[in-house]
């Protein structure tokens, strides 16, 4: 199925080279895909890497095998498979992992825990080892290529690349970070079918990258949805080359680690959003804006109720400030609420105030701001201090048209 | 917006009259409708009255009231407003609702406590008193009219009218059970866009009556879906006149207590299903049986989480055996599960056992099965003893078509 370019896309930015990262792209030919569908990011010695991972209770082995190699701190490869996710494929599926992990481990020279493994694509086939085998024999003898190249690589039904980088200036030394992501559907907090990889040559104590990760991770993947759905292989890994020379974070009272804890962030928001971007069938990337909640995270919960209501999310694509099915997806979300504090706005503009809609509510610039392609949407519940923001899409025919027929 | 009858839409049934049930309609035109948008049911003194409502936390004025007064237990007539849900309406939407109420009390000589009253339709538009007082008093002077004609008036969206009866013999006195419905979209447990009425003829006290209804709730109403939005309007009640002369029923120690109960939860199950039925956009009727779950409140979250997965209906719909995205669905349920002891089957044909495709799988059968109207999955989690069904439909075209464009 040929996809059309989301009308949400982006260009892929200029990104720059990381000093110890070298990305190489084959065809193993997992679908009938003439495009790379295998990525192989060779990292230097020594480079630090954490991870967040899917919360399904029926992950692939690659989260599975993932999540225990993280513990070590220590990577030197990153193979990423796109076509089949290899998920559901019991000791078959993870027989297919090791193979890819004691191939890459001969080939650069490491232990085979070193080497993390990501897949994704249809559930339930067994990765085929013959095809891994040959593509990343492939891999290993492949020319560098650039970003863009291993972003289109990693992607499946995604209709552009997706890149983000960022910089800090960490003890007088400017570090770098670039990351690429794939993802369009089955997107939910606890991540998504999403796959997304940061780079950077900052030198961070993996024990530290991953709390900074852990931290971004919760304002950023776990604040965007598409539909609700939640893949059993999602991944975001962290790469730390150290190659940029500065003196290890090791916490934040290290010089430069708020800073590179900003960078990460920003790239992980960027990323996520690209996400949502892509949002299977999507034609409207809509900001959800909480305050009042009774918690941050009660805030968090009400924002994604409104995100995965299919009746909020068909109203928008309908261009329709239809703030009624808002109040719907409070009064459903579980949370602290009183309807009669309840006020909701489009585009800054209030259509409902403390429980009553606004008498002299103007619809026509709230109508204007609906035709936008970024759609705003601030709810304050009145019941407490609690914040937070959401990222999600609308609902639409394309959705259908693509998930209908994804498989057959 | 015409809507066609839905494929999945069943004649209505022959419903016998209930003694002490009386039935009018008449078009208060809340919308421009030319259809009777207000119901009229007057009951004989000494009804008994039990109800269920959603568990919005921005309930309508007209819930907030109803289950207030179902607490007394004594009802005497139900007023149903169509094309306008007074939801969100605040003081207004209140007075609204105590207007109707004193002017059928006074129209029919009861306590206006005595009179039920709910909306269904467009949230935030007070009800228009003027046409509530002119609609009220056309229906208290029209004449009686039969269940179909009440159950085209409570309708919204609805493509077809919805009713269900059964029977059962209560010492000795066969005692009669007729309910309406309407609903389509908007649908999720605790409860839905869904108003629903059960009469009976049967001698019930109100407490018990509760009991009975409460319990069937949880196996009917609260086991369909169409979208995982669920209304602030949300509204079944129970009315049991007394008049078949039966020695009221106070408890499962009375003679015809289970077989009035199983009866309860037939008609329930009926309208429940009638209700998914009318799905908005549905071309299939699903059914989830779980199986294996830790506990039946375990297997009911995790059956819904099937139930409500945009990219498990969307396989339904393009007639796909994705089992795959079932694995997903049961993955991010939160509840007990484990990979590589799961079982999946459609139209009884297992296509993943214990964690693994099915060595020998036909797709063939299953194909066929799938491009059938009612479609049945199996899931069995294998970790314990715990059942549920639930029922849900596709996510077709239809529902983007119905919802992106519904109020504007």
């Amino acid at each position: 199925m040929d996809l059309e370019r989301s009308p949400l896309a982006l260009p892929f930015p200029d990104m720059p080279a990381i000093d110890g990262v070298t990305l190489r792209v084959s065809n193993a030919r997992y679908k009938n895909w003439d495009r790379a569908d295998l990525t192989f990011a060779e990292l230097a010695e020594g480079t630090a890497v954490a991870g967040v991972f899917t919360q399904s209770a029926c992950a692939s082995s690659e989260v599975e095998m993932g999540r225990e190699q993280v513990r070590s701190g220590r990577a030197r490869a990153l193979i990423v498979n796109a076509g089949n996710s290899n998920a559901f494929t019991g000791y078959r599926g993870r027989e297919a992992v090791e193979q890819i992990m004691a191939q890459v481990a001969e080939g650069i020279g490491c232990a085979p825990g070193e080497v993390f493994v990501s897949s994704t694509g249809v559930i339930g086939v067994p990765l085929p080892k013959d095809k891994a085998r040959d593509g990343v024999a492939k891999a290993l003898a492949a020319e560098p290529c650039g970003w863009e190249d291993a972003a289109r690589a990693i992607g499946t039904t995604d209709t552009f690349t997706k890149g983000a980088t960022s910089s800090a200036v960490v003890g007088g030394k400017t570090v770098t970070l670039c990351g690429i992501i794939k993802g369009s559907g089955m997107i939910a907090p606890d991540m998504a079918t999403m796959l997304g990889y940061i780079f950077t040559d900052a030198a961070v104590d993996p024990a530290f990258l991953q709390q900074l990760l852990s931290t971004a991770n919760r304002q950023t993947f776990s604040c965007i949805t598409v539909d609700g759905d939640t893949s059993t292989s999602d991944t975001v890994l962290a790469f730390a080359t150290g190659r940029a020379g500065n003196a290890p974070l090791a916490s934040f009272d290290d010089a430069g680690a708020d800073a590179f804890a900003a960078a990460l962030t920003d790239v992980c928001r960027q990323l996520a959003q690209l996400v949502v971007r892509d949002g299977e069938g999507a034609s409207k990337f809509i900001t959800i804006r909480m305050s009042g909640a009774a918690s941050d995270e009660s805030a968090h919960r009400v924002g994604l109720s409104i995100a995965n209501s299919p009746l909020v999310k068909t109203a928008i694509a309908g261009e329709d400030a239809n703030w009624g099915r808002v109040v719907m997806a409070v009064g459903k979300a579980g949370e602290p609420a009183d309807r009669d504090k309840l006020s909701i706005a489009f585009g800054g503009i209030w259509a409902a105030r403390n429980g009553l809609p606004v008498e002299d509510y103007d619809e026509a610039p709230v109508a204007a701001h609906l035709k936008g392609s970024d759609i705003d949407i601030a709810v304050d519940l009145g019941v407490g201090e609690g914040r937070a923001t959401v990222w999600t899409c609308d609902l639409t025919h394309g959705y259908i048209s693509i998930n209908a027929d994804y498989r057959s």
